[in-house]
């Protein structure tokens, strides 16, 4: 098969995409649902940080979809704490697409809340697919390292949020603060970017400051 | 375009891709090169671990070549310490395939040694494509959490060897070894499982005795 042919049929994979994207963006609107795209490496907290961030919400529904290869762990953590959340196994693929969203969301029957869509914890191919949110929130990791804005750039680009996870571990790890932030500011000029810590809890305040500002 | 039609040319993307590495392996096996895929989430410390091992390495010459999204910090660093690397840029593909492998292998012009191909940070799709190497090597970390084997499955399954990194943290992070350990059996009865810490540099010896084991 010709190269020319893989190149079509990548591009009618994402242009299918992103259609069905913006129709589950359009319809969740109307649901008075506002959906954030949880995105990070593996082990960043994803999880943890939603379980920090729900706990805080108030007068507002939060719902979830939990993203993995495999395992359900996370969701199950989730309904024990009384979340309405589910889970999809991609069963191999690296990144949620929209129309596995479009599944869940009918599933749910979400109305008025936000809705958390974590997606694989990977830090190249989740950013590339738009999944019918309003917002994309990064979360990174002081343990991953300073580099990751310039080594995985189109993540950082695209987050109207950036979370710093594992903040307690500051002092046992090398952590260049600045270097990090010349990285995602070369990027993306605007997105806030709030250091946190699932086992302190610091910082998730602002977290939920911002999640509100959007949602009122 | 069709689903089937999708599916035609990711087959045909594999075959390919797995036609060139087993011709890439056949060479390297020529020039007395044994090759190791390095795969691992994004900062789990794969060219720390990788400068630990290299400098161990007695009477066997390494070579590496570091696949990045972008950037080339981990090929300068290791070039200033006298390894012969060269960088590969995806420019946004979230693995390294063979016939990328298959260049820069023409441009290092190895024999008698041990080469390095450090994959794309990546617990999933790295899996999945064979780049001509004799063995895999997955770098774990503490940090990341025990549920990455239930959770990005292929990679531990496939791994040859697997080095559990960042140990200096085991005292700050929640670790429970025995079910990441009952996580990785699951999968993969056969691979060594060693755990170091790119820091302390504990382990690492360990690690070089099992390459050497495989070199000579």
């Amino acid at each position: 098969m010709s190269e020319n042919k893989e190149i079509e049929v990548m591009q009618s994979v994402y242009d299918k995409n992103d259609e069905v994207a913006a129709k589950i963006n359009s319809a969740l609107t109307k649901s008075g649902i506002y959906a954030i795209n949880v995105m990070g490496a593996p082990g960043a907290g994803k999880t943890t940080s939603l379980i920090q961030i729900i706990k805080r919400l108030t007068d507002v529904i939060p719902y979830v979809i939990e993203g993995d290869i495999e395992a359900d762990f996370d969701t199950k953590t989730l309904q024990a704490l009384g979340v309405k959340a589910i889970q999809i196994n991609t069963g191999g693929a690296c990144h949620l697409d929209s129309p596995l969203i479009g599944n869940a969301v009918d599933e749910l029957g979400l109305s008025n809340g936000v809705l958390f869509i974590e997606n694989i914890g990977n830090l190249v191919c989740p950013a590339e697919f738009m999944i019918g949110e309003h917002a994309k929130m990064l979360i990174s990791t002081v343990t991953e390292g300073s580099d990751k804005p310039y080594k995985y750039p189109l993540a950082f680009e695209k987050a109207d949020i950036i979370v710093i996870n594992k903040c307690d571990l500051l002092p046992y790890v090398d952590f260049d603060e600045e270097f990090f932030m010349k990285g995602v500011r070369a990027l993306n000029k605007t997105a806030p970017v709030i250091k946190v810590s699932g086992k302190t809890e610091e910082g998730f305040d602002k977290v939920v400051s911002w999640i509100m500002e959007k949602v009122k």
